[in-house]
């Protein structure tokens, strides 16, 4: 998309020797620094996108809100996003890219997309909804037409209906029930988040007390639709959702089975297209917890490859989920990994790999692991960086990297947005695309938030409208989508994209 | 000093294709795999030097301290290094790092040499010495044969000697001035230092208090062979001071000019190194403030040339100080910054640029137009990585960036260590040195500190002996030293270094 990092130096060079040649030349040319800041500024993402009249409108608009923006005293991006979000809501540059068409969000989990409060609000409101709480102060949910059988080291189960009418104060049991299925909280987050360690395992929790309520056939097709409505109406007209297909369950306590997820996300995907006809449709990739041994690895890839054979269109590939530093590195995997290759299967994968702050020891090495095993791209690649020889790789072979500023931030890897590594890779024009990893677990809505720690935190001054298209394009570029499908979808974009400048610079 | 860093992955490439034309290999060959881990390992800072088997075996050693330090809940280098500090004095990993023969401090300013504890009990105990009280709560200090004239702005003077003699707890009188004298503070440095202007600005009112004290002529003599004791004892050979060669006075109130101060640094320096004759050499950096106007630094420029040209053995050359953001940019001054050149006259500049998180501002530029200034080294270049041309040109031209973990941390533009920029300068065997820039105002001593930020922290598990031993041999091959000289220090720093290794490996 644009020249590597490594040629206009060599320009540059060319331009320092040119006018030591010529010489005599006592402060240095303003010409040549001239130039080189130039150079500089066309190698970052977007660098190099010719704008129309009404973009050079727009982005002189742009440039302006963000330059006041960044003399605030309390800058959103230097902030933690919890105690940023009410800020950066009310910032005119976040209403701007609310109405931006962002193209893709390729890196978002599917137990993630909604909001809690519509979880609590309509889901635990449901008939036939039983709560009981853990031994270790989390909640978990079923929906059942009997009442269930005791679950081990939980609470007696209680039907929500019945405790809501024993209540005094019913809004205080539903923030309570929130605030165990969200990391989101009003107090200081560094106090209660101090490590790492600990909002890992609060993040598990919220999706373990997430489970039985989304899990259950009428919510999760519910849960599917509003959720591609969220992203929806925050101008996101395509996604690559990641799930682990969990089997889901009736009232009867019947359960089905992957292939039925699948299908039930296929239909929900045509009921949301046939009512938006300008969505421009989702792709699933299958994922598994990367606890799990050997044997259960393999399996799993036996049965990714049954989907993608089954389901070519909607299946993009096979990748691992939970935390890296607790689960087993790619290469130990290596075996199971290999199978399709073996079997001469296509079976794209979209590996996480490098979401790590600790570099040199075995999980850090997933990063060259996740290219040499063909990745089509790298989830958060955080790491990237630290590793020279896999980011000449990714580059080289256009293997995007998934970055998800605010998931970032609230696992504690950075804690000013503005020191993000990825502020390299967008100076470099590094193949990248912005993604939400998991909205609803942090507060958050569809794409827009990630969009703005990412131009207005890392992207800093110098981002523009180019970049902000650049990276709307890469997310269709960089897609499962083939070819084809990716010009369609980039002519669809382009048409809001024509519509949207020309609203907005009006 | 090794391959630049496109060099490697066109080989790594070459070895990919390589093994997809050979073929047939479900999982990636491990070989390549192993190949490119050590690949990339070279490319590291030390990655190609060959160790001896004793330096084996210290290497070996430090692995396992490492490795112990760093799965540590209270991991130094990710803590503010105030609170860190103790628990750094405690780490056997610092103990080596104390021993270690490590070259030259190529950043450090001279009013910052010594220990704030030794300025408070040896320098304000010496007779004829006043304080009085700022409006702004900060101190100043004469020394003076008669009672000294008032300060505007400041409280009638008072001499030490009584006021300590009417005081009931001198200890206390003594900890006030320590505390005024150093940023360093037991209480907690968030809550202390909330943002980079309050830090900034008691920093330099650090420097305002100590000012009295240490230009008085026989205690600048004393506080600079301290100062010289305390590196020396930290295992450092050589120095290059930055200096605004302060104006001296004597107790009748008669000054010195900035000729009479180099020829003090002079003369302190050959009895030093009299008395330590392994000790190679301090050279000396004029600086001035980067707040002056341009008629002002027109002077100060002339004035270094004639210094440069009168002591051509200890004046390496040119420098600005103060905080980037509130000067103005090196651009601004291009003029006076050009004389040097029009003339014919070498000043060698080592400019400070890019210690600062802001990006796309004009103090920005100042990284670009230090190259474009011919500048000898950076002096912190924090921004660099978000200046690719830059970090290519200071790469390509051997232009090495002063590395100061403390400061920057302290000065508060990078909070966890691990996270330091400077990290990926090292996985890439970028030029650069390590300093300490003003260890007494951060409660620091000589270099070790410094150095066990970079080698536990942003090197990573990585780092290993040949890193260091790679960071103490820059530190004399990017230094101002003629090439005859460095040949003569590295001699002696390898006759230290053999010794050392030796000695630990027993």
């Amino acid at each position: 998309m644009a020249a590597s990092p490594q040629r206009p130096p060599v320009a540059v060079l060319l331009l320092v020797l040119l006018s030591c040649l010529t010489g005599g030349l006592s402060i240095p040319d303003p010409r040549l620094r001239e130039a080189l800041i130039r150079l500089e500024d066309s190698m970052q993402a977007g660098g190099k996108m010719e704008l129309t009249d009404a973009e050079k409108r727009l982005d002189a608009l742009l440039l302006k809100m963000k330059q006041e923006e960044t003399a605030r005293a309390d800058f959103p991006p230097a902030m933690h996003f919890f105690k940023a979000r009410d800020l950066i809501r009310a910032s005119p540059i976040f209403s701007v890219l609310q109405k931006m068409p962002k193209g893709g969000a390729l890196h978002v989990h599917d137990l993630s997309m909604v909001d809690v409060e519509w979880v609590v609000k309509n889901v635990t409101y449901r008939p036939h909804c039983y709560m009981c709480f853990t031994d270790n102060r989390s909640i978990r949910f079923i929906f059942s037409s009997q009442w269930p059988k005791p679950r081990p080291g939980c609470s007696p189960w209680a039907l929500l209906e019945a405790l809501r009418a024993k209540t005094k104060n019913a809004t205080d049991l539903d923030n309570s029930i929130m605030n165990n299925l969200t990391l989101f909280t009003d107090q200081d987050p560094e106090v209660v988040y101090p490590s790492q360690d600990v909002v890992w395992d609060r993040f598990e929790q919220t999706f373990q007390a997430l489970w039985g309520l989304v899990t259950y056939t009428p919510v999760f097709r519910d849960y599917f639709y509003r959720g591609l409505g969220q992203f929806y109406t925050d101008n996101v007209m395509y996604l690559e959702v990641r799930s682990l297909l969990p089997e889901l369950y009736e009232l009867d306590g019947s359960t089905h089975d992957k292939t039925f997820t699948l299908k039930s996300y296929q239909d929900v995907t045509e009921q949301f297209t046939a009512n938006y006809p300008d969505f421009f449709g989702v792709r699933f990739i299958s994922t598994v917890h990367r606890g799990v041994n050997m044997s259960v690895m393999t399996e799993v890839v036996e049965e990714a490859m049954k989907l993608q054979k089954d389901f070519p269109h909607i299946m993009a590939g096979f990748d691992m989920v939970g935390r890296e530093e607790n689960g087993r590195p790619l290469w130990y995997f290596r075996e199971a990994l290999s199978l399709p290759q073996e079997r001469g299967i296509n079976l794209p994968f979209f590996f996480h790999a490098g979401e790590t702050d600790l570099e040199g020891t075995d999980v850090d090495q997933n990063l060259l692991d996740a290219l040499l095993f063909n990745t089509s791209r790298i989830g958060h690649g955080f790491a990237l960086l630290r590793h020279p020889v896999a980011k000449d790789l990714s580059r080289k072979s256009k293997v995007a990297v998934e970055v998800c500023p605010v998931s970032n931030q609230v696992m504690k890897l950075v804690k000013d947005l503005r020191n993000h590594p990825a502020a390299v890779l967008m100076l470099e024009n590094h193949p990248l695309v912005i993604s939400s990893d998991d909205p609803a677990a942090f507060g958050a809505v569809g794409l827009s938030y990630d969009f703005y720690e990412a131009f207005v935190g890392f992207g800093g001054i110098k981002s523009h409208l180019g970049s902000l298209k650049q990276l709307a394009m890469n997310s269709i570029r960089y897609s499962s989508l083939s070819p084809q499908h990716q010009e369609k979808a980039l002519a669809l974009w382009n048409t809001k994209w024509n519509k949207f400048v020309s609203e907005i610079a009006r």
